[in-house]
């Protein structure tokens, strides 16, 4: 029992707080290990021998991904700080696990012969991942320092985009031929004396590659060992080609629960296998970059990136934002006539478009889910932009008919209630058409629709509610 | 090769577009087999019945959990036309991988009878998942047509709330004594005849079912038959409580790369296991709700869902958002005297609101992921909040002083520059403190820090814009 709690994910979770903790509350710890300062030089000397001993201590007992998590979790010099810490066999995992901000942060300090070691703890797969991604290029040296046939793999895997299969797939494979037995399957891999990671079936091809099955581990356990691999195995198993989009892999592997798959090129042969490790990480960045996208944030940006580079990755959409609001304040401008002959339209006017903003985004928030889904197909296109727009007729009416109550009160003017709900029901519908057209035209085009959907359509919806409001007003009320 | 063509996951994707095609640009076919068409009334026969038989082979041969896929991606009426041509011994599995929104859909015209003949095709665990997610009550029925030793386990699992281990978890297990040895277990196995789903470990349990080591199926494979089991097994496993949150088990199995781990109770005792298919379920489902939230959208509306529907699940947040936007037009309200004086105020002050808005949502975004990821203790708090706020200084005084600019040669009023500029940075600055505090206050006060951020950021930042720059111009431009 206590072996077990000894490795629950709970204390865990706990140790890995704790760290965070000891290192952003007391900055004496971070100048020490950076070597800003010595021991001696601090006045609370004894306090602080514990406490970096405590960190040396919960950096030895965490494993890499925790401690990569923790990297994330701290600002650039304190991790600088914890990374002086990691011993040098654990970095190489460490890295594997990190994002690209902590790279950023952490490899410019890093000589090229650190980083290399690093690398050497880690298998190939894993070396050529890293070696593909790290922001700095070391691909020549890590090639030189590998047997020529792996340098071929590497060089192959390289020619794919990073949203693809082929850059996420593993070379190390275990492959058996359909004619021989089980227990030759047995022997076979007693010999080899380990298998790779997420190993739940061996893949069955003929001498030329070409994948022929899959041979599940169970299989190999629940048969009998005289049987041959061709009796018992998976004769249809499921295969990607390396230049499939691993987002939609990643949703085959959901909905078939899959714990690996083959990867074969257009002649059928086997290249190497995705296990459902590197899937759920597809799938959490995914999600989470679909997440920031819609907010108008950029992929590269890390919650304790400096204020620097926050203000870098940001300006761009401030600067859209900022030329959409100017082109609905020009279309105020053009109704400045009509204002300053009623002026209760400067604040009624917020209240038109505010609504639309709401409408829009929610039904774009809808779409573009939709979209990942693969839900939206052209048979169902006319179907999706009715109902928008007839939920949009409905909300316009109860609600732009209880804002135009209202404002009728307020105001004691019928026609200029009336004006504000028939604002409200056409703005609304125009930004549940624009919700729906918008996210589809930038698929038409090739565009992700996360990105800048929720700009333009407040920007429509902004803009469109202004003059469709003023525009009223300045027909019916002057 | 061609073998693996024909299950190749890119030739069902083709299917799936395919059926959904076929059934929404074809109303004949819905009629048909809704049964409120016969053959003979149709103009175009001949056609319609390949068609027809066109959507049997399809759904023939596309797998349970593809069907699923097209279920919600089609309109009410499309969804029960084809749900009619499922094949009782398939509609069990088909349920088990659909949404909440196909139940509540399908489940209506089915009868107890027929929905219990679709679970009794499913494994227990299947069954339990069902009839704890199903619309309709169904357990007691269920109960009824189980032994009693699976009964109690029924009882056990309803009990946990539906985002914890315990109601995802599965109770078919294999367990093996420590003190056999490794023949002794493969024996065991091959009597077995069969082992569960996504085994890739048995569970090592003394024999009060205490959980003392994992053993892995690649240890069986590797290690020579006369080992026992104790010598070879992973004596430190993951272990989880049936308490502990889904979401952060997720993370787990990520971190850890894991495709099943024990679930045992408070003695130590293995109660089931989660397995990644589970795993991977939770992390799609979270991070979709998730960008639904932000959005304004209930977890329950589906793209496909009637439009009264729609209506019922979206009107709470417009009509929150409605009253925000009041609340901001009674502010502006407040200042029509100094409108009406100069009114080139009114087709200013929205850049200043849209801008914070904008702000403030990269903010929350940011927030709510770090959140997510468990990135923000208490020991980094201040850290964020000051590099929020020197962020929005920073693009405070450089949007801000490019605007001041063009609104003094737009209106060739160097006051009005410097009081939009003033306003600018003030709003980006509250909008970078509260996007910080609002959901930090929400996680707090254990609130989904998702739910509603955006619409409480933007109701801020256009009240607070309105008020700061009307409020500006009031005290410096009068």
């Amino acid at each position: 029992m206590s072996a077990i709690m000894k490795n629950s994910a709970k204390l865990r979770d706990e140790e890995r707080a704790r760290l965070i903790w000891l290192l952003t509350t007391d900055k004496a710890i971070t100048s020490v290990l950076l070597g800003k300062l010595t021991l001696a030089e601090q006045y609370d000397e004894s306090t602080l021998i514990d406490d970096l001993a405590e960190v040396s201590a919960l950096v030895a007992h965490l494993p890499g991904p925790d401690l990569a998590d923790v990297l994330e979790a701290l600002p650039s010099d304190e991790r600088h700080a914890l990374w002086n810490v990691v011993e040098d066999d654990k970095r190489g995992k460490v890295l594997l696990e990190a994002s690209e901000n902590v790279w950023d942060d952490l490899i410019d300090d890093m000589s090229d012969r650190a980083l290399l070691d690093a690398l050497q703890t880690l298998d190939i797969d894993e070396q050529i991942y890293l070696v593909q991604h790290l922001p700095r290029d070391l691909t020549g040296r890590l090639l030189a320092t590998l047997p020529p046939s792996e340098r071929a793999r590497v060089r192959q895997v390289m020619n794919y985009a990073h949203d693809r299969v082929g850059s996420i797939m593993e070379f190390e494979v275990i492959t058996v031929r359909p004619e021989v037995t089980l227990a030759t399957v047995q022997r076979y891999l007693r010999r080899l004396g380990k298998m790779p990671e997420n190993t739940d079936k061996l893949f069955v091809t003929r001498r030329d590659m070409t994948l022929v099955g899959e041979l599940e581990l169970t299989t190999i356990l629940l048969s009998p060992a005289q049987s041959t691999v061709e009796a018992v195995m998976e004769s249809e198993p499921v295969a990607f080609h390396p230049e499939e989009e691993s987002e939609k892999v990643a949703r085959t592997f959901e909905r078939d629960n899959l714990v690996s798959a083959a990867v074969i090129d257009q002649q059928g042969k086997l290249m190497g296998r995705l296990t459902i490790d590197e899937i759920v990480d597809v799938v959490y960045e995914e999600t989470d970059s679909d997440l920031r996208r819609m907010g108008g944030l950029s992929a590269e940006e890390d919650v304790f990136a400096p204020v620097t580079k926050a203000v870098k990755t940001r300006w761009a959409w401030l600067a859209i934002n900022l030329c959409t609001a100017f082109i609905a304040s020009r279309v105020i401008d053009g109704f400045e006539h009509t204002i300053s002959q009623l002026v209760a339209l400067a604040s009624l006017m917020p209240i038109v478009a505010g609504i639309g903003g709401n409408t829009g985004n929610q039904t774009i928030t809808m779409i573009v889910r939709a979209l990942a889904l693969q839900q939206i197909q052209p048979g169902n296109f006319s179907f999706l932009i009715l109902r928008e727009m007839g939920v949009a007729l409905i909300n316009g009416l109860v609600w732009g008919g209880i804002m135009g109550c209202v404002t009728w009160l307020l105001y004691s003017d019928p026609h200029l209630g009336a004006v504000m709900t028939l604002a409200m029901v056409l703005n609304l519908l125009v930004a549940a058409l624009m919700g729906v057209l918008i996210p589809m035209i930038m698929v038409k085009f090739g565009r992700d629709p996360a990105v800048g959907s929720s700009v333009m359509i407040t920007a429509i919806t902004d803009t469109g509610g202004f003059f469709i409001f003023l525009g009223l007003a300045t027909i019916f009320l002057l």
